[in-house]
């Protein structure tokens, strides 16, 4: 079985090239991929096949692209989209001419995305639009911080302060608005730095702190744009926002959210045989 | 540049082929290698040199191995064994044809390491004698804890406890005692489960709480063999290991420790030039 691994700004993905829909891996397998240790190691499994041999339902009507991103969760469980992920499935596309830009759409389970290679090989992302649900607060490292509820496709609270990130402990947060979705939000902290310009920290939901997330960022972008003033009148302006594992590039929208970041891919190779059956004994036996 | 990553119980390494000395890899590089999540992952990386190729000072004398063991930990710094990491060495020797078994030697900045394939694929290295040394002591979670200070080469102190491990934070340990050496030593806490039969949890000088530490379960074979009777009285007899990352079967012993344990090859590969090219280039700049 082939594979690639690559990376957006540290947020990290084994890539399953299948392109005529041959593989189905089970929930089981993909978690033992994602294992850092017994298995590749990633946050994720970004499935590439093509769209009319996904044994899936895509929502690409006529447009339909060629190729779906099936997302897996590290647990293995289905994912609908990651800003992250479709940047490091867009670049191995280019990479290995599975498909030709500077423009293109990939099929997600949350609908077409489209993106664009830059000139300097970075990619942008047409995240769809963002919308300010409400307010809320959380409480980290026993602090409260108010923030927006903001829905980027999936929930966020974004608190912007002024104290600096490394101080505010990110780690457990409870947020003490009582109208939180079931299963949680995604809690981003923001600290405007200069003339368009933040860094953010965020807690994901079921994966705790990471590096970066496409979509926390967006929701950053969006409450820095507000505290700005900018969203309120609807002027779309970039942000620049700094993360622990690089800087992204957001236009914030409530129709069609730009992300520009860099993605890579690391190394390719196969799984041994040897590991894929003991890998399936281990799931017979669990 | 080509690659493999593999692991014994959860101990895991980037794997670089590199028989006749080619590569003289940056200590950057190798921390590079190892980021889980900007590289491909791993406790450390196993450079796989035949000796005559090796730049460096190789004690085999006459008998000196085909295959040197360039063993680097995860921040790039040189190390001279590893007990896992020679497993895996050793598969992946046996795995790619490279050597042929069941025995073989493997020269390591330690010295010549005998290895044999056992019957069922597990591999038992000889790691050399070990000794007690003295006594300890050792603070952990707010308690105190006595054990045996044990040299296997590199310095231990294994505790026997009669608490279940897991009740127990190895996160932090201070060491009590005043004669620890410069640079820490390895801390082992033991349970004995059975005849002939200990559980294990370890936290390494330099890494933290691991999944496995083969020179620990050597030294936490040593304490339970002494809490036995045996050691004093000169019986050398197999102890099955369990630690987090699997199981192990040690013999301890004054001149000739053997450690026995499964090695399993995951994934080989190449790593992208692109990559490569932009390691070098953040190497640069840093």
């Amino acid at each position: 079985m082939r594979f690639a691994k690559g990376h957006g700004t540290g947020n990290d993905f084994v890539i399953l090239p299948d392109p005529d829909g041959q593989l189905d891996p089970s929930a089981d397998l993909v978690a033992r991929l994602c294992d850092r240790r017994f298995g590749v190691g990633g946050d994720g499994v970004l499935r590439v096949v093509r769209t009319k041999a996904a044994r899936t339902e895509v929502d690409g009507g006529q447009e339909a692209p060629e190729w779906f991103m099936d997302y897996r969760n590290a647990d293995g469980s289905v994912a609908e989209m990651c800003g992250n992920g479709v940047r490091v499935f867009v670049r191995y596309l280019l990479d290995y001419g599975l498909a030709s830009g500077p423009e293109l759409a990939v099929a997600t389970r949350a609908g077409l995305r489209r993106v664009r290679e830059e000139a300097d090989g970075q990619l942008t992302v047409d995240m769809g639009g963002a919308q300010v649900t409400g307010e809320g607060s959380v409480e980290l490292g026993g602090q409260r911080l108010d923030g927006l509820a903001i829905s980027v496709g999936n929930p966020h609270l974004a608190c912007v302060t002024d104290r600096p990130l490394r101080e505010i402990d990110i780690s457990a947060p409870r947020l003490l608005a009582a109208d939180s979705p079931a299963g949680g939000v995604n809690v981003e902290i923001v600290r405007i730095t200069g003339e368009q310009e933040a860094e953010m920290r965020v807690h994901e939901r079921g994966s705790g702190v990471t590096l970066s997330c496409g979509t926390g960022t967006v929701a950053a972008a969006v409450a820095a744009a507000v505290s700005a003033g900018d969203w309120q009148a609807g002027r779309e302006r970039p942000w620049t926002v700094h993360v622990p594992g690089g800087t992204l590039a957001v236009t914030p929208s409530v129709t069609a959210s730009l992300l520009t970041g860099p993605a890579e891919i690391v190394a390719r190779g196969e799984l041994t045989s040897a590991w894929l059956t003991r890998a399936s004994e281990r799931a017979v036996m669990a």
